[in-house]
């Protein structure tokens, strides 16, 4: 794809030769994001991050991508004091806030709400979120950081073996990574399950028809073994039409240190696109492997930055001004990462 | 008036001198909103940006003209998270908040309090709409809008003719616009209304006082021939006491293709304060105008950003500097205007 | 104790000399909060303004001070916007948000709540209220303001006479300041409060055992003999199990002009950690002493931006850098101070 001045609405726009330009430029934002060096490059610049949903993660994660290259950041973050309560269609509200800022970032809870406001804007928008239908940006962080697990391993992606777990019906995160990582080859997919709850048939045929082999279960502890990733999700209780319904499926596949020592390979990489829900009646991923070197879950959400900084950098067409705009950070950054 | 380090509470502060320096300052703003160059001349200065009654597009307008300036924005969004539900006067509310930036811009639900919080303010305030009462750099805007879109037919301000429809009673946008359209020559209002939502009768005599044309009329499509200006706005819902008294009048005066086509003289601009309500039952002013070039609706809000970084230019008094600390933009920008 | 970054969770973390070196800092911000000049020794660095209890003061206080050292404010206001309500743990909260900016400001309705978020962040972290429990900001600005007073009548704290009047049970304000207070020497303190709201025992014991005098009585008009400082508090409201509970206090100490004339010392400082409740049936500090110079709660408020900016520039290592990068500033600033 073409990146500057293109909207990033969806996973299904990349090649594998876009997802590696990301992955190449996410790289080189490393020393900025780690304050070895700071830079400057989008001096002048506006993001819009507008929230039409709750988000503390995801909102902070693109506002300071934004700040870490120099621009500033106007934010919505209620949906309430919204035109759009007032009757305003997602077409006005497009292309009035175009005119407000150089990007706009949103999320809102309704599935192509995204795309339609993009229609009206004169600026990029990014996807960060409509309901239950894509969060591109997370697809790209979490196999950014396969990739950078799987680099520190000696392996690539081609031929790795992951097993998702949990919530595989609702949950965006695993629909649009999986459609991701199909982009490489001959990948062993482990979808673990309540039965209920499964991947969506056309995701996992799609998967196939790339001549990746698709496994289906129920059975966790089996499901676990021989893996290069686990990756984990929540139950996405915002999706049931009830707690109660949600509340049959809660904590039933759980990873811990004792299930991880006797059923995952050593060295298996464990991810989660977090929040996880540490409550004794969830509790997906235990505490208790907090300090396992094979948790990536906080690399996944360092590294999400970095992806963030690479698509402001290329929509923005930059990414050859942030060296010549670099420089050194003058205040105490010890104890960071 | 003197504008460094004024209050910007009413549009009755301005003779039109006043107003024709706002326009000189907002024109030359352009290629700083359109992106074509960027300035960082209040680099370092700090806006207050106190939202007490929900807002996007006023609150987002505010601060990126305050960025675009090269300033930084700081943000309250939410009344129930003020200290003024915890009995605080709006005259500590005043004092305190302007120790911590260089000019406040609020908005708040109650009539006359920007200007009591002003009153104990050490630094300048815009109001930005208090309750029912004022909101003048919406009424600047659209004047400035009117100005430019007449420019561009050749035509000035004096001698026009404009019509404004729908609940002027309540409106504060045609109040304070009409007020400051007075202070120009020979104008002819066409008020169109439900007689229950006339234009209030001491700004209809102010008017005539001043040697303007009024007609006031429940006829929607005689009042619609032979202007330059047709002027809608939303039924003010917030301002009925209940939502059934409001539906009476919702809907009751639209403009769509067939009726401007039929009724209004070729090239009328149309403009309207925004939000529009788009539902079928209001639906004051059709999407199958959208593309209509004498839509002035985008092209005020993006006005909107020009007029409100004049009058922090005026106000801070870095009118003269501007294009001193002028810079080129380095990022992508096609697409934008 | 060792600034470079250092957490900032309590009072019971500063020795005398730790106090007087952030004065000093502090005394230094004094022309760049005063838009003498300004600074960019921030420049880069991103603060974490996390507040997950209503606040504008405080929240809008460190907000602007980060922004006037030249950094930028990430900001997060609602709690109900947060992952902690999907059950995430403070541990992961203070992981991932810490990899999103160089410094944290926190504020949680919950005691020892930022201290738990802080054990899991990269990056400093100050408490900005955790419940009833501490805020060391405001203890420190409140001190800094005693110093500065008395300094302006040629004294300083070390056998200064103190009235406490209020809500002492809940105050957390009353508690800290107590505390830092009593690293000096040999001063009366006079508790002034009904019965059911003293000053906890174990604070009181505290102040002794260092050989301070305390008193503790309900006769307002006898303790306001012979002070230094009054300094006032509000009904804690929200520390009440009822309103109707928290009722039977309001109102019940006040000063006004009369009060202050008849009982005070002329010049006594009058402080409040503000906001003060200015309904009739609280108005603890009447309005009427509003021009009194001996009024010191707007310059307390002003004091904060002060020690915040101290606090951020001896945390992040930058207070011998802040001059280098000292500017002129060119904007209008009459009026302020």
């Amino acid at each position: 794809m073409q990146f500057p001045g293109s909207h990033i609405l969806s996973v299904s726009q990349f090649e594998r030769t876009d997802v590696e330009k990301i992955f190449d430029v996410a790289d080189g934002m490393r020393p900025f994001a780690h304050r070895e060096r700071m830079t400057k490059v989008l001096d002048g610049a506006i993001l819009g991050n507008m929230f039409f949903e709750p988000s503390t993660r995801t909102r902070v994660s693109f506002g300071c991508a934004f700040n870490l290259l120099g621009g500033e950041v106007r934010e919505t973050t209620d949906i309430k004091a919204s035109s759009l309560t007032k009757g305003e269609s997602l077409y006005d509200t497009g292309r009035v806030m175009s005119g407000y800022s150089d990007i706009i970032v949103m999320r809102h809870p309704q599935a192509g709400s995204v795309a339609e406001f993009s229609r009206a804007s004169r600026v990029p928008v990014f996807n960060a979120g409509d309901g239950p239908n894509e969060h591109p940006s997370q697809a790209l962080l979490d196999l950014y950081t396969i990739k950078k697990e799987l680099v520190s391993r000696d392996q690539g992606i081609d031929g790795m073996h992951i097993a998702m777990v949990g919530d595989l019906k609702h949950g965006r995160t695993v629909h649009s990574l999986s459609q991701l990582i199909s982009l490489y080859k001959k990948i062993r997919f482990t979808l673990i399950s309540p039965k209920e709850l499964r991947m969506p048939e056309d995701i996992v045929e799609e998967l196939r028809k790339r001549e990746h082999q698709v496994v289906e279960t129920e059975d966790m502890e089996h499901g676990l073994e021989a893996n290069d990733i686990v990756y984990l999700t929540r139950i996405q209780e915002e999706r049931f039409a009830t707690k109660l319904e949600a509340d049959i499926y809660r904590g039933r596949f759980r990873l811990n240190q004792a299930i991880y020592t006797r059923y995952c390979r050593p060295n298996t990489v464990i991810m989660h696109p977090l929040p996880r829900d540490s409550r004794d009646d969830a509790n997906e991923l235990d505490n208790d492997l907090n300090q396992h070197p094979s948790l990536a879950i906080f690399r996944q959400t360092d590294n999400g930055v970095l992806v963030r900084m690479a698509l402001f950098a290329l929509t923005l067409d930059v990414t050859d001004q942030v060296e010549k705009s670099a420089r050194a950070v003058n205040w105490y950054t010890e104890r960071r990462f």
